[in-house]
């Protein structure tokens, strides 16, 4: 266990340590420690409210188990977990996670209680529900409320409107907004909001660009200002981004 | 200058022709051209009004002139074509030539009258017109009327229900959609209108996607049935197709 | 039930309604979605006879049984079905479906009656067959009739001559040319016909370009003028588009 | 000039309007535009204070002053001006315009007061500058305050830590990062800070993914949450998207 | 069944066949048949030898037999059959078909004789010896002799003079080259060889390039003059060019 | 100045070279350039008649002419040469020089007289003419003989039946198809011929696949068999391979 | 079995071989082999210390035994072998090979022994860690000593230093980075370190260039000098080409 | 300027400076600047040689001589320099600058002495030669000799004998292997070497994969243990990694 800078200061004034030994302790070992705390913000994690996150689907289900075990008393999401990594971590830890099976996510741990303006969740079609949903467990773990509405096409924007509605009057303080194929509805979202929005493409469809390429393009290329974009199927990634704004936007009420 | 069929078949009946020389003739060398100009229906152009189409800025300035000559009495559309070739053409055939500078096209001989349903035509954008002009030009080298509305935007979908209003009154019977950037604009026209779409990606835009390609996936991978696409700036071929379109509705008329 | 716009205007003059409510009831509720209709012309679907469509390969079996359920009053093609999804329908349904087993479509409800001049369908090869398949069934769901012919080859181009003779026999109004490979099919169907032709690149082939990507850009860099294309494999798109292609030169029939 | 809907309801009131003239014009025409309003916000321009903006590269110079010149009481933000662009505008409205040189940008009309929590900008290295300024330029526009700090590094990453801890103090809302070559400065960014972070990939860097696709794709991979990702080269993307997370979290102050 | 030519010229001379029928006959439906053969040459494969060719992975097994069966007097080869089509295909004609276990090929009918000059071809792994054995069933099909040295390597250059030296001594008209990877080898061969040679790039590998892209591209780029390409993996396309070359320089042989 | 195996052999036997040096100098230093001779064929350009190839648009002009004097009497083919360095080379060995102002290129030193089978050049447009007079060029300066036709077209086909008897007559041993845009043109002229065919895409075209990358994948994936290919633009491969075949096809009459 | 050299110059002195033949045998035959070897140098394989390797996965099993049994007694590095090729090589030579089931890898043969300075090997994440374990059986059988640290990520880049500290004081003579998604570690760890850095993309990602290309991308990129980069998921590559600078780093004390 | 570590911890001794004082003087702002220090090695440039590098082709003249003027007493390398940058930077800093016109460097301080084992440094052609040249002026600049050898082809690997002699003799420590076209170069270099191999692709060449994108995969696909790679025509990166090798070779020597 290293000494404190108090222990080092206090034991270099008493002779205990030489001015040598003292200064090398500072620099070399005990320092960099010390100094990597406040340059790189280990606690950044918790200030942030950001969980530690496991994407299931590269690891096998022991290691996802085994890591789940060390992070139960911390805040963990799993995501892109396969139907049989639920069992093996909910018999490990029972009755300490939440699964959300359309979302392939497991939390492991506490969520923090869900306060201030809440993030609006909308997505073009049903194939881009499970991306949106991965970004709503994203935003519970962060502690923050979200309010979703799915299913709302683009070649009938009519549905669209009654949920932007539901947006505005619950006071979202950004939307983000899934879709597949085409990737246009992001960019009708983004012109009917005056909130941020962040697109996430989804790799739905087929051809040309339909592995999210075109969804992706298309965002990147949008001609409505006010719209950020992650990767293709990153719920995880919007979900932490809106998240954070929302946390920006709330924080005078905590 | 090769006998006619009826001449083979006279001169055969008449001993001035052997069989063999009459099978021959028939099958080897003469029949040849009459069997192509049946199977391959030179005749085509004409009776689909294609006017000769000439790619102007591959070909050098005297070329062109000198296709432009040739082409005087039959109807050509030069495409792409730098300013200095207009006074090039034009000094050529004095009389003989419409340009349209927009466009950057160059249209020698007479063009049909145009009759019939027309075609419509919009753009996104304002960068969007020469593609879109070329495609008029098209239209009227064949004879087929146009209504257009430019800078329609999709940001701004409100601009968009005006001219909407405008072609239906019109009673287009298909509608050429232009538009770079994202490219979802010919899907919006698609959704709000009854009769198809040809849309037409342009290379404005930047970044990734931006020389076009954001816009033809997105145009390919339209939720909004009723939609084709040509290629990147092609408004010759645009033209074209809703020509051809508009030429089997009007069949009845003419 | 929302009032309709008359029974406000009653209820402002009968006093039961205030200037203010009658105002704000028309402009922010409830003209929303009168205007909504008016706009985005909720009943396109009904006059342009497009069914509603459901890419089965992205849903699980049950949820597109309850889609068919929901819809089979009013008409639904289900697309890319898995063979199994075909006996779920059927069960649920008895006798309310029609089965396309080489297009993996299943429709749902009544077909319109198929009337007016047909569209040809044309494939290269034997494995673009289902795709050609999937468009003639768009066209069915829609009213459309069709005349199709397959496996007519690019190599051997004399097989093409005596389709094309019968489809001008037929009056096609429009071709639907079915391809993989390079691609270059429609565009000598195109080059022989005088109507337009709608291309349809198939994901056939193997190596560089064989995902579809060579027939896809080879139709969109076609020299012969007539020739819009829809995305690989997309026999929706394009039996809806040629359909809709119909319907404009069939309306003066109806 | 078309009738209010109050002016409508008092001329049915009044019976100078018959009921069903009245529901005519509520429906078919005026309403429309009603509808519109209300649907498609147009006051959202002036509610979220993103100005009107003009890509002038694609644009001729003439062109561009007279939109200026419609624009001039309104605000306009023209980007990617070439330098004869910036006289011609000057000269057209005489101390009426701002201009950035290295944003290659001009702003048309009166910039509102820029007020509350600013956002901050950073760039990886000096040919990244002109994109920063364009973002700080649409910040200006929609009046909010940055603050910036450029050519901080990734290789040397020690000269990153005194300009965060100055964002920090600034208390900035969010951060815009932007880097060509690897774009992997905005990940470092985004794990050093506890504020959402939106990457800007610009086209510096030669050879393999030098055109800003790896520095786009490096972005979009990133493995530190908390970062969004506008287009290559998109400064004022950027920060209408800043400026719009700055409002959200400015608003109690307004 | 079609009268002859002679037959309609004899037809006409006798008076049975009146001029104007005679001429229509030739003419419009008959001609075009008989321009057909003409023209396109369907005696082509026969001279050329070039078998019917079926690529079986994208055809289920009964039409494969199906086929087979129908093509069991002329020639037929099957290309990337999967295992069990073997059995079916042996079943249905058994006795007439030659299989290659490694090439995945069938052969179905006789194979003519083997003679002239033969081809060379040589694979720079052993996970390219399927697409080469694939070319040399397509030159043995179509009467072409073959000698083949595999497991060549580029990095050990050294194994390759020993058969660059056996390949002259059989005077090899042209050698096909086949590799993944890098695709270094063909262009190697090339610079140690007096002959054309026909690269076949692989999709052996890995990583980036490693679908056959890199030793595509490769090849394409080759610095070595006197190399021509086909597709990835197109083990026939390799070996139709091949013999064809040989049956140009054997011509005067037979 | 090395000694010959002779001398060596020699100087052993005779004593002045020891059986050590002897052996030393025939395995360390000396045999590895004879070896080098065996192994590598230097003498390979004289046999194949392929001439040294400089690409000049990768030099300055001073380099080409230093070169072309190096190469005077030898043979030296310049490609994509400038305006300008013909002037250079002209003036440094006036009279030595043959320059293809359409094809770019200067040849250096005496052609070898033509002789025996020809090859064909044909290409779809005029545009793809410079590329086919680069491949004629090297054909020429390999001694092989061309008969080539240009502007073929692919949607009229019918102006490609007489080149292509005129080429039968011709006897031509192989075809070069020379074609921009989609590419379709080799695999037409491949399915009317039965000489192996070498396809050259060209950088003719605009938009998606505009760069030949469209009709070098149309070409990869042709399904008619006979047909490989070069890069894109690359003239100068087409003309070694074509010119190698022929040179095999020859070789008896030598 | 050839005669030596020194037999063929005796048999020459002797007189038993003529001068022809002598010079004949020198030149043809023999010496070609003899010039191979000098020329192409078989036994780099022996001094360099690089393993024969043979990629399983697209070998079969049985020859891989096959193989693998040839090489007993040289040394053979198989990668990527599936779990049950282990079991069979295992079996065919009880105790003579090393397996590591991470790496995938199975040794055949003694090892050499490991000595002089260490590379070091660090992953930015678990799934990094079957291609460092890779690399780390590369070195161990070309007798190089390595050094190893997983999971060190980037967006914590506070945990770095002290596997940073621990290899400097192992004196690594360069360090293997391994990282799959944005790919920005080797360029950290680069920034970081004195001695040269090799980078591994690895496959590890989703979305827009997960398949690697993102972090080859930004390695190629990495505005950080000393920092080169082998394909995706090659840690073979990386191995051997670490242990060979270690080789000539180690060379004065072998 | 702040206190040193020293003087912080006298002054708390000697009581100028509190308790208090003292540690946060050394965690928060003090101590951050020498943690960096440790941590990100500010000094490693010194160490490594490395001199500060500015590419110049994306800065205006004015700002590189600005920054030459900063760095003359430090060494700075200017790459991708315009022939007028030369003269405003030599006139800048007379006699204190040294050119290389072909690698377009100018090089700006006092260059080391070169000494201990050198790299060596080929191309394939001659148009490589400008990226050859600035490896070898990134190397001067780094104090490592460099042997180098230009224009040695694949076609004609005969010419590579020699000069790889001539490397071995010089004792190069590893070789940098430059090529453009299809790559094969470094490969080849690669299996004839037993020191590590660096390949840098260039953008020689045109067509499918012209700009450098062949040469990289071909590169990355190597079949030849022992060649890592930098970015397409990264001649600075090339030649810091070979340099920093050469330092760790040579580092007993120093």
């Amino acid at each position: 266990m290293p000494m404190s800078i108090k222990d080092i200061l206090d034991g270099y004034r008493q002779g205990s340590i030489s001015a040598k030994v003292a200064e090398d302790m500072l620099r070399m070992d005990y320092l960099e420690k010390i100094g990597t705390d406040v340059l790189f913000d280990v606690s950044r994690q918790q200030r942030t409210g950001i969980p530690e996150i496991v994407y299931a689907s590269s690891k096998d289900r022991d290691t996802v188990v085994e890591i789940a075990l060390a992070h139960r008393d911390r805040g963990l999401l799993i995501s892109k977990a396969p139907d049989d990594y639920w069992n093996a971590v909910d018999a490990a830890i029972p009755g300490g996670c939440i699964r959300n099976a359309k979302a392939k996510t497991i939390f492991v741990g506490r969520r923090p209680e869900a306060v201030g303006r809440p993030i609006g969740i909308m997505t073009a079609g049903t194939s881009d529900i499970p991306v949106a949903e991965e970004a709503k467990e994203m935003a519970a773990a962060m502690g923050v409320r979200t309010v979703s509405f799915y299913d709302l096409g683009v070649a009938g924007m009519h549905r669209m409107t009654e949920p932007m509605k539901k947006l505005i009057e619950a006071d979202v303080c950004c939307i983000i907004a899934v879709a597949g194929m085409e990737g246009a509805f992001p960019t009708v979202v983004s012109s009917l909001s005056t909130v941020p929005v962040i697109g996430v493409p989804t790799s739905t469809g087929y051809g040309f660009g339909g592995d999210g390429e075109a969804a992706l393009m298309c965002m990147l290329q949008t001609c409505s200002p006010g719209l950020s974009v992650v990767n293709v199927d990153n719920g995880i990634g919007a979900g932490a981004m809106a998240s954070m704004i929302a946390k920006q936007c709330n924080r005078r009420n905590e």
